[in-house]
């Protein structure tokens, strides 16, 4: 499991006083660059063999600008060509956003997906997730 | 049912050569205004009643820069305190993507949910949509 | 001189209720479309010829959410392979934030500025503004 | 003077392959936190006491994707109720965008901007450059 604290920016916030919801599937991408590394090493854009099929993101708590977040990037399903992340942003020690996300090796050219070879699915499968985010980050 | 069409913006596209995925909540959110207006109607962010519960998109055809785009509105659900959206951008008269939002009415004096009156109800109820968003876009 | 008028978006506001500073480059970029046709008729990215050599903003008066702006854009400098926008947002029929910025005609794969040719000196030539902005829009 | 070093985001990249030039003054916003904590040291958003009167960016490299960045913050001027921040973005080593803004200490009830008193002053002071950013990171 990876896991990467950072500062919310203030321009993510909006005029609710907290951060904007359309800005978590962005911190989301931001934190999964250790399993983009899987596929393309050195995060060369042009050598890029990834494609998002779909998102969601549940809001269980607000976030606020001012003090850190946590998110915790997981796997939650391997497929053929295709895979689920699972993610989990936490602020004050709580659950605040849960994040998953069906990615697929694409071929940017032939514009066809492409099955997973075994290096990648064993790398994916030392991140899988068992079960639900806990509630409280136990630090 | 509600329907926009404009320009994607180029800071909008990534390496990737189209539009960023994180983009789309983002449009969808910004395509959601006649809706918010049935609970603001002066849109005075300082009287805002509604908070995102979840949000899903699935991605179905890439979107490019120079070509409009169409994103259309309509509700799927109508509960107690809270409703779902369902959005679809079309581009060449395709579905490229679609979205749902699970917004909820809410104090956020109280910080709680607030049952939705029957004007408000009846406002959502004329935007319903029966069934899945067409492939092509009829026009 | 181009006109063009949109709703701002809610996600663009920040936690003291009006436009964060940050999106007025992203207005400006986004209007400056016409003048990207110039250089790209078809506006395919691939074959874009433009770079960004700086950009300036200077707020006169905060842009609320819940009114329409609008983007007038007027070209102030030819040069020989770069030129200078000028380019000011109204809302509420006042003058509300003035962005310039100095583009170079560039060639992404030599990685060099290009001279422009009498067509594009002349479309420029349309478009230029004399003197300042008027501090109210006259409608 | 500060300095912070992160990863770019792939949201932040453009069709041209490299870090959209609309990105720095939100990269620039989100480093100058630590000046931001003279004025609100909890960084509460209800006390916010800033407002920014302008903003420049020169751009002399491009930025990618695949290699941190280093931002380094100081103050160019101390006036009565603003100052000018100057900051630079380096890559490889190299300053690829500098970036300069005047922020006003702002009553956001009053409206109006509001002398700095003599303990934000002598922290400003602290964080003075003198001359010009050096070309190269000397680290």
């Amino acid at each position: 499991m990876y896991s990467e604290t950072f500062e919310p920016r203030f321009y993510e916030t909006d005029a609710l006083g907290h951060i904007n919801n359309t800005v978590f599937p962005a911190w989301f991408e931001s934190t999964r660059t250790p399993i983009f590394r899987f596929f393309t090493p050195d995060l060369d854009a042009k050598k890029w063999k990834l494609i998002i099929a779909s998102l969601t993101c549940e809001f269980k708590r607000e976030v606020l600008y001012n003090e850190s977040v946590t998110i915790k990037t997981a796997v939650k399903r391997i497929g053929n060509s295709s895979f689920t992340t699972t993610q989990a942003c936490y602020q004050y020690g709580k659950l605040a956003t849960v994040g998953e996300t069906v990615i697929v090796q694409f071929d940017h050219h032939a514009k066809q997906s492409l099955p997973m070879n075994d290096v990648i699915r064993a790398q994916l499968s030392e991140h899988l997730l068992e079960g639900d985010w806990p509630l409280e980050l136990d630090e």
